[in-house]
């Protein structure tokens, strides 16, 4: 099978990391039986300078015309707001109907506690609608914003929660290690003060995981603001938490802190057919064109990609190779405490496949 | 002076802890020159089975024509909708115009790094207006709430955390222990998708901020999910956050999570000349009844009803009362290890004082 990948590198380290990605692609073992095409594309803050827009048409069109997934690397935001300027990633989720974001979150080392867990969040609207008004009240100007929640997009964001679940099961039984011994997903909301749209958020979400496939999930719910509690207090309770878009959003950069560096954290944008991996650091100007951005997220968000493109057996030894490099703790750049720089790490991993 | 004080336990652990705040107060020492009344006023759960209000209009009249401040215990959310149910603690900050939800946040012991920030919230807009609708779309129901950010309470909340940056730094002048040497805002927003609603958070408080009396205070902005991240991973660094509504909500359990547990952080609801004192921690239905409930929450929100009641010096006596206990660490409840009682911490608290 050949599988055409697009390259969005966008800004700073996202230029260091994504040939990384590319570089373990091309690695991986005859065996597997597959090849790749890649095409490089535009988007970000430098391509909003150069051509006026942070998601060039052309770049939704090649992917959606020709790939079968892409990598996308990290965008800078201006500090300022600059007139027309909104960020790629989030308006490149919304045309590919990419519906899940899906971070998993696992420590091997540097956690006091063992976490596994994996956050699905819900990618497409929430205030992420950016449908916004300015107008003049009494007292100076008023602004509102939009959530939106549909019933449709929470019970296929908590179908793929539980179909997560019941995977992640599947391969402990299979004998994967893991903290965990039975599936659980958590539905998140803030159904307290917002009755109608959490309140559907939650119901769509349990509605879906009453299908029979999921008889073996356990289904909890957990108000935002507890959950970012827990999540800081009792991570190791957590499998498969799902959230709308906003609160996902802030999960996952909580739940990244917990296993000591964002460069370690992957995650994948999905859809039907189609997947962005995306690691969740940003693109990290203070170290960009030193040499030390820590390339793991970007090998994992490939391997998350891999995941969901149906090729398991490929993803699996992206994640063995990597978890071998930090169980070594050897090679590791500076935001883990070493000293290698992003190549190094990139070639023991290579060597590791 | 004399006081008249509201008392609203609420449900569940409010109904214990709540009587440990008044006893507080009837103890000040006598050359404080402090005397109060107290009046009982219903409001939760079990209030609204009881008269069909969660926040019956009789409290809010009174609160209104009586009394210069009030102690809310816990309410207990229904665990299903219930039609005509809502939450009091947010109407009540609403008809008050309890603008500012403040939240202190300060490691004694049980912590791994020492913490010492105060949480500013907007406690009257954002998405607790609470203006929802739900309509039919094409693929079934669709609900949409309004966030809606205004340039005045932006100003005020941003123009208060000022005024509390500015007089943590003063105590700490006067010799109060403190981690930090200099006075911080850091303003945290999601200005990169909410460019209007808080694009206008973030413009309204930084303009407040930049007031000729907070000249040597150092504002900071973060972006929401960076600001969890950072607050898991570098609580130290802050020393006064402001947020909107959601947001402030959402960091403020983050950082009670930091401290050990959420029966040790107090919060205050503050508007013009009145404030609610209100334990950070729910009605925690599990341990009710059984006098274990960890009261050092409502008495920190005791003290901190006085300070923002021009009360410091009785403010400081509680402090100072509460922190004896907890360095003695004896007399400790079940959330954090011990086997006391509450009364048995209470007690104790009041021979402190
Ligand atoms: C850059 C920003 C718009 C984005 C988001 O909020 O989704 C980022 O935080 C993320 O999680 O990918
Ligand atoms: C009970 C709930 C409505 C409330 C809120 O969200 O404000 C609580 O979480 C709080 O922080 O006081």
């Amino acid at each position: 099978r050949t599988l055409r990948i697009g390259l969005i590198p966008g800004d700073g380290i996202g230029k260091e990391v994504i040939p990384a990605g590319r570089r373990v692609l091309e690695a991986l073992p005859a065996y597997l039986k597959l090849k790749f095409e890649f095409v490089d594309l535009k988007a970000g803050f430098e391509a909003f300078e150069q051509t006026g827009a942070a998601l060039p048409e052309k770049t939704v069109d090649i992917l959606k015309a020709e790939c079968d997934g892409a990598l996308f690397g990290a965008v800078s935001s201006p500090t300022q707001a600059v007139k027309g300027y909104s960020s790629p990633i989030v308006a490149l989720r919304k045309k590919l109907d990419l519906y899940a974001n899906v971070r998993p979150v696992k420590s091997v080392m540097t956690a006091v506690k063992p976490i596994d867990m994996v956050i699905v969040r819900e990618n497409t609207e929430d205030l992420y609608v950016k449908e916004e008004k300015t107008y003049s009240g009494p007292d100076g100007k008023v602004a509102e914003a939009i959530k939106r929640i549909s019933e449709r997009a929470s019970f296929r964001i908590a179908t793929m929660a539980g179909d997560i679940a019941v995977r992640r099961q599947r391969l402990r039984e299979d004998g994967a290690s893991s903290i965990h011994k039975s599936p659980l997903v958590t539905v998140t909301h803030k159904s307290n003060v917002l009755s109608q749209t959490d309140g559907l958020f939650r119901a769509a979400s349990k509605s879906a995981l009453s299908a029979a496939r999921f008889n073996g999930v356990t289904v909890e719910e957990q108000i935002v603001d507890s959950m970012v509690y827990k999540l800081f207090r009792q991570p190791e309770d957590y499998d498969v938490i799902v959230a709308p878009n906003l609160y996902g959003d802030i999960l996952s950069d909580g739940a990244a802190a917990l296993v000591g560096s964002l460069g370690l954290v992957p995650s994948a944008n999905v859809g039907e057919g189609f997947a962005i991996g995306e690691p969740c650091h940003g693109s990290a100007p203070d170290i960009m064109g030193k040499g030390i951005a820590n390339p793991i997220a970007t090998l994992r968000s490939v391997a998350l990609m891999l995941e969901f493109l149906e090729e398991p057996a490929a993803a699996a030894k992206i994640y063995a190779a990597v978890d071998a490099n930090l169980e070594a703790g050897v090679l590791v750049t500076p935001d883990l405490g070493g000293t290698a720089t992003t190549e190094q790490v990139v070639e023991d991993i290579l060597n590791k496949l």
